[in-house]
């Protein structure tokens, strides 16, 4: 079997579980080089590599070494969210297949460079969304895409994951989301739930997004966790944080549907990504794992209807299974974040190895990653409408 | 014990079920006259006054002639959503206590209306939102009020009640509903659960709501319902509905917290208020009737603390039931829409013949009802921002 050698960019607590699990249990893939801006994590890295492979990966502290060094075919970019275009721009130029962790983009720009440079130089370009091989939001898509939910019309989701600790708890403070959390107050990680909602609603598809608003809470949950669990003399004590601990970002789409998206990673709570589609024959509702079928059920029961099927989303699993979950369940899950993490990284180096589109492109990357941009601007100016750029340039419609 | 002498105007679904089964078996209230504009609704009425109390009431046409009648002291408005404010202020002019059902404004200008008059005459006025008495309502208040879920930082709810077979199924549509449908694209019907969520953030008790932008998605719903349930000949088969099926509405407090209102009634679901409170210390969640403390919790157990908790909010009854329900448990608990409608009813009643103020009074009723004229306008302008009127004057900050 053909191989694919790899520049794995970004060894911080992702990047490091990433390469460790995923990267190198993959057979067809060799890391012929790591790297980090900080070097004792480029070193831990290359640690990995030595004892799961026996190989010896060059260590580099300097990005466009991994690039420029003629033996890697593809890189992995999981570095801080503000070096990622950057990366990828310089490994599309260069040719260089790209898988590209998530996160939002700091303005529109960035979003075009993305897919000027592919049109450009065609290098293969894969956004590295997990949730979109979650298994629910697989299960639903295919109940989506067979009419089970009829004529979609409203989606929801959001990242609400308590990452308070994360944030504020690095000893040495250099986690990318805490100087982010710190200067600016933005929809700041939208793709999870976005990516898997786009699917379903046909993204770049027959469909595009036109417009959004976003509203920003009052900003008070890291301060009041950060004075109560550091110690007096720490300097994040007296930190004023910009970014509202709940955003609230709702979407228009060209076809009349609606997107509700929720950032909510400062305030204590258990994790979901509340992922919501409601359609004209039925509903999936993530918080309570459940299905509501018009075709299944008596209205009149529709105040009690909640108690009696509350996780009835696990019965229809037998009939509506994803193909790639039924086959993921045969062959055994494995990789961290439930399997997502497996899937997405196969995806990529299949459709590489097949020389076949990705299955998540440069288009999508730039339509879910602007709404970081674009929620900024709306905050900023009172929650005011912004109109989001057509990256495909008329291509959605087809 | 004194009595109180009611007229009954609007004798619709929902008046008629208010007469019968919550306002006949108050002791302390007489129904007097009965009155609805359709005159087979209001000899309805007035039967059931014969039946339940045996006494034979005044039966109108023109709620006028209730309100010029001098044996009424109070009336209470169950009429279609158009005609409230109106009636409202004729009674109050008349100095007829008024308790009002909920709904939303057409404008801004009835929501002055109300507090001017009110101001004028001093007329006893309370605007009659249920779900403020609602059992889990009361018991996250009193525990908001208690600080266990610290500072407050973001509340959302909505009327998730699918309420197709109402709206089209009418037979002669007269139903208030559908009129509204058909001709206006708005949050019509904001008052479940912004009443409680206005309880829990203070609204007009030293907060207030200072904008809001609203969303809607496409009008699909009823179309695709009255296609499947009704004659090929219905005059409904072609109608053009413009509310929009999911309609998303997002609102900033003087205070920085925000709320997100959602109105959801013509696509297939079962029935949610969606009650959301989320503070510095922890959480409550309607959807899994779930409560989430911080100093209850171990941060490394939230991927599958809901499998475990999912429901717990159960076991803080005992010390946080609220004084209200405490004491309606021991009575025993009566009434339609779980016990809310009773003592909503017996609040006003109460209030008005103790001389005190009311629990929710024309402040609250105007603040909450703009929401609606606001959400129409935010919609018509592609969801720019509006902003909320200071009903108070001023007098929130106090």
């Amino acid at each position: 079997m053909k191989k694919v050698n790899v520049g794995f960019i970004g060894l911080g607590a992702r990047g490091h579980d990433l390469l460790r699990d995923i990267v190198l249990e993959i057979e067809h893939v060799d890391v012929v080089s790591v790297c980090d801006g900080y070097e004792d994590r480029a070193l831990v890295g290359a640690d990995i590599v030595k004892e799961k492979r026996g190989m010896e990966p060059a260590c580099e502290t300097d990005y466009r070494k991994v690039i420029d060094n003629p033996q890697v075919e593809a890189v992995v970019i999981a570095t801080a969210w503000e070096s990622h275009v950057e990366i990828a721009l310089y490994a599309m130029n260069a040719g260089k297949a790209v898988a590209m962790e998530v996160g939002g983009a700091y303005n529109l720009q960035e979003c075009w460079d993305l897919v000027d440079t592919y049109e450009r130089t065609k290098t293969p370009f894969m956004f590295l969304e997990n949730c979109c091989y979650g298994r629910r939001e697989l299960m639903v898509l295919n109940m989506v895409q067979q009419g089970v939910f009829g004529e979609i019309v409203h989606c929801s989701g959001g990242y609400h994951h308590d990452l308070r600790k994360e944030i504020s708890g690095g000893g040495e403070n250099r986690h990318y989301r805490l100087r982010n959390y710190l200067a600016r107050n933005a929809e700041n990680y939208p793709t999870h739930e976005l990516g898997p909602i786009a699917k379903v609603l046909g993204i770049n598809h027959g469909n595009r997004m036109v417009s959004l608003t976003s509203t920003a809470s009052k900003a008070v949950g890291l301060h009041e966790y950060i004075q109560k669990t550091r110690p007096a003399e720490d300097e994040l004590q007296n930190a004023v944080f910009k970014q509202g601990d709940v955003v609230t970002t709702v979407i228009r789409c060209a076809n009349g549907e609606t997107i509700v998206l929720t950032l909510d990673t400062t305030l204590p709570r258990f994790y979901s990504r509340g992922f919501t589609i409601r359609g004209t024959k039925g509903m999936y509702e993530e918080a309570t794992d459940s299905i509501f079928l018009d075709c299944e059920e008596d209205i009149k029961d529709d105040f009690t209807w909640l108690k009696k099927r509350c996780g009835n989303a696990e019965s229809y699993e037998e009939k509506y299974e994803h193909p790639i979950w039924k086959q993921f369940l045969g062959d055994g899950v494995q990789g961290s974040h439930g399997g997502m993490d497996w899937l997405v990284f196969n995806a990529f180096f299949d459709a590489l190895l097949a020389n076949e589109p990705m299955p998540i492109d440069v288009y999508d990357a730039a339509a879910w990653m602007a709404v970081t941009a674009l929620s900024e601007k709306s905050i900023a100016e009172g929650s005011a409408p912004v109109e989001f750029p057509d990256f495909t340039r008329g291509k959605w419609m087809k």
